[in-house]
């Protein structure tokens, strides 16, 4: 039997510049009797260049032949679907839930789709495929960044000869990997920092990276499935929404991280929130979504300035914008996941197995992810 | 006698977003015998409001009623020097050096033209007026934020479930005040610091924040009057040029500090250095002027990708960019400065003065300051 073959693809979504493999992952899937090709220009975005592929031993190829002769198909996000046909493999984080008719047309077209969001993330031996985790970490430092970049004050405590500078006050709203590595970032710039979830089991974590946690009286506890919180009812959110405005108003730096998967993001910081805090303020919502964001009047992609001079960056896709660190670590969490999924060089779908029963969205012509089926109106197969 | 006005300018130059006073300085001015005027608008880019400026006892007024009633006007940079009359005094960053012509016009015309970057930098009871000092401070920081914006990779050392991701490789070129602030702040982000300078004293300083000294071999001290480095030799310039490319190569980022007063910058990194650096690497050029700067192909307020895929920013004019931290250091040293010229709430030139010496450049019709001076071919007056 020859060896699989696994073809990087060209990210297509506008401005994506991540790569599913980077060059230094490629040797261990030879050596697990997987043949690598690359779209060519692949990595360039990411500056990994056609070269470095094909010294660790990848085949770059033009488009045509990557989709023609690929068994399976690598993304960040969807390949072409278009051009990806029965009995290929497509591997990425392709958002089943977000649109479960895709994924039931890709059923129908004979395509296996694998995608990294359904990973079962408190599975300790699934962790090193954790995708959305190691995206997460890049956006959250990445949101720092982005913070200070637009902020015209220091974030350190400075003492020089024209004076005392105080450190910037920054808020972060939403305690999970993206929150805790803004909150580590803040800290490494100088910055006294505070943090807000509604699940009080990330006290722990945020104090002991030097975050002051913010106990908000008006809501309870609100931890949810799979290490995600739980919606909130509109009562709860208008009460958490009203305690936390005081709290927004005092700091200079607010970046909010709070996503439900296939949800629209909860508004965190309100209109009325935003109209109390200082000139100069900076928000950066990395909730922002078409769907919605977490700050009101944020738009994805787009910086906003307040009428009363506070800015606004929609920043729901960091990690892209650190390309190649994003890509590293995507690439191992994908690398993972293949030699997960490979056994003696052959590809063996299994949705007995508990990580596989996560990513595997559809397979043998259905849609055999419980999560994605339930959305479609019950399992389909 | 009444109370001497002086009044700050709405900045002119394009893009300066700085003003010359911030609300907390007006309080000491008023208490000095000084009235203070404010153009309406003249802090709003760096959030200072106009009814920040009233509250603290400054008079708010339109442009026409600033520049036709005070004594003094206060600026950045300089004011609109059309519609500055005999018998008033500028104060501001006037650059006499780079434009001794004006300055003989200045004087022509009967204004007194007092700039900051005339100030003797080596005197300590001068330290709190140095606003070259202040803005490189400011810059230095923002020049590391500015590198870590168009980086595509952590700067600090990450271990994670998805790997470890190493340090960034940071070199700082010319450690002076910018240079310095440059190397902290890159540390406190988790970078791993190398830094030059062709003056040997700064050895210990970059040491003491945490960054590895280079010495090269090829090119003795060249320490300079004032603190500055004296300019190379070309035979000097060329050898330090090639054995500081190999250290170039060898790094991620690189920042560069290296400014001689009103001379153009030395070209540190040569488009042979550029050519051996990673694809990925960013460089930010903080010797960037009109008059060239530190590295070759840069240009000031661009950004640039060099076929190799290097990253250069033309970074001349960081600490505008941060507006509001910027400002409220030059508003202490204009008001330490102020308070030195006045005495018994008048102002008082007195050219005997060592520190009058440095930042008067015109008085009573003549250019009075012997650098200045000196490039107009002699004192005159």
């Amino acid at each position: 039997m020859s060896a699989i073959r696994v073809g990087v693809v060209k990210e297509v979504a506008p401005g994506e510049r991540r790569v599913a493999l980077t060059p230094d992952v490629i040797a261990k899937l030879a050596g697990a009797g997987l043949e690598v090709l690359i779209e060519s220009g692949a990595g360039t975005a990411a500056w990994f260049l056609d070269d470095d592929y094909a010294a660790a031993g990848a085949r770059v190829v033009p488009s045509e032949i990557l989709y023609g002769e690929a068994d399976v198909l690598l993304g960040v996000g969807r390949p072409d679907l278009e051009r990806v046909r029965s009995g290929q493999v497509v591997i990425g984080l392709l958002g089943p839930l977000l649109e479960p008719d895709l994924m039931a047309r890709l059923a129908r077209r004979g395509i296996t789709a694998v995608s990294l969001d359904g990973l079962p993330r408190t599975l300790t031996r699934a962790q090193g495929m954790d995708a959305l985790s190691s995206q997460a970490n890049v956006a959250g430092y990445k949101s720092v960044l982005v913070a200070a970049e637009h902020f015209d004050r220091f974030f350190p405590l400075l003492i020089t000869a024209a004076g005392t500078s105080k450190p910037a006050a920054v808020l972060v709203l939403g305690i999970g990997v993206a929150g805790l590595q803004a909150i580590g970032t803040a800290r490494r710039l100088g910055a006294v920092v505070s943090a807000y979830d509604v699940r009080p089991n990330t006290r722990d974590e945020a104090r002991s990276l030097g975050a002051k946690f913010i106990e908000l009286s008006s809501i309870g506890s609100a931890a949810g499935e799979g290490g995600y919180a739980r919606a909130l009812t509109p009562e709860e959110q208008a009460a958490q929404q009203a305690e936390l405005a005081g709290h927004i108003a005092r700091h200079d730096v607010v970046i909010t991280t709070a996503q439900v998967p296939g949800r629209r993001p909860p508004e965190l910081v309100t209109a009325e929130a935003l109209g109390a805090m200082k000139p100069g303020s900076v928000l950066v919502d990395m909730g922002s979504s078409a769907l919605g964001g977490n700050v009101a009047g944020s738009r994805p992609g787009e910086t906003v300035v307040t009428e009363g001079g506070v800015t606004i960056v929609g920043a729901g896709s960091l990690a892209s914008d650190m390309a190649t660190s994003a890509s590293a670590a995507y690439a191992r969490n994908m690398a993972a996941l293949l030699l997960h999924l490979v056994v003696d060089a052959a590809l063996v779908i299994d949705p007995t197995d508990e990580i596989q029963a996560g990513v595997v969205i559809t397979h043998g012509g259905a849609v055999v992810q419980p999560a994605t089926a339930a959305l479609l109106g019950g399992t389909q197969g």
